[in-house]
């Protein structure tokens, strides 16, 4: 059975890279469509695949930290997160190497909790977010010298308040955090 | 009372525009942290606020679409969703002529469901996710050229297995369908 054209990929005309710097790749596809149609300039952007922890402690607390963002300009509360470098294992041990560096928490049970596109039209990676209960203080935070930082432990009620006021903005941090509280049926 | 320093943002030493194109726009500028630190080249990707809808008609189904996405190279269920144009009075006003032009669908009783950032680190925008319940089709839908995409009315049932299976890619869709299952605690 012949697929349905939404179903087939699009075929790259010609393919270009417009940026190749550490924190930007950017590529600028000519991309034709199952219908004919082409998109002279289509724009895709490389990353490594990105991590993030719900994390929480062995007496129930939930671990956040808070951190300026300059694409919005404002300071949230956010899960602990980071970037896969190449030196990583895998996303597991990334996000535990993040959580360490930069809240000093480690040991616990992990699980994969959702592997989900921070954008799935233009970016080319996935965030792999974590569950990490029964966490611990095991040492010292290292933060590198471009992070500002501040570590929370919350409460459940405040984690509710935040979702409440929709004050987690980083969307990739407010669906798992939402997908807890309905599984968990917290909310 | 002096401000912590991740409450503070960063101070713009230079920016420049490396791409001013319809779909990028890319500032790369020089940073200094409240510590004195300094990032010599922060890139920042600037676009219109985007919108997507969690719609139900009036029957109970959910409204998703299906369309090919270039960035991860999938094909997923996703909300209807697009960009603010100039155009539009209002994100709610995007919101519903995104609908009614790739779906056909309108009416019903709208709210802002929640205001979350596609990437509060890199992007300049924010993404308004509305709820419409008892959405009814009104017409013909209208899609631009380069939009291959089908409809498809799920049943609870069908979207709690898509949220299981971890099938709902995109984190700016998956946030608002997981609230949605969290507040009415129907996961």
């Amino acid at each position: 059975m012949k697929k349905q054209p939404e179903e087939q990929p699009w075929k790259v005309v010609s393919s270009e890279y417009l940026e190749r710097k550490p924190w930007l790749t950017v590529r600028r596809e000519c991309v034709e469509l199952p219908n004919g149609n082409r998109i002279p300039e289509y724009y895709v952007l490389e990353y490594p695949d990105w991590v993030n922890t719900l994390a929480i402690t062995r007496d129930g607390r939930f671990l956040f930290v808070r951190q300026y963002r300059h694409g919005i300009g404002r300071t949230d509360y956010e899960l602990c997160a980071g970037v896969c470098d190449p030196e990583d294992p895998s996303p597991l041990a990334a996000a535990q190497r993040e959580l360490r560096e930069e809240t000093g928490y480690g040991n616990g049970t992990w699980q994969e909790y959702m592997v989900i596109s921070p954008n799935a039209s233009t970016h080319t990676n996935l965030a792999h977010c974590f569950l990490a209960t029964g966490v611990e203080p095991v040492g010292e935070r290292h933060l590198e010298e471009t992070e500002d930082l501040s570590v929370h432990l919350l409460t459940l009620d405040e984690v509710r308040d935040l979702l409440r006021r929709d004050a987690v903005k980083q969307s990739l941090m407010a669906a798992p955090l939402w997908k807890y509280m309905a599984e968990n049926r917290l909310f």
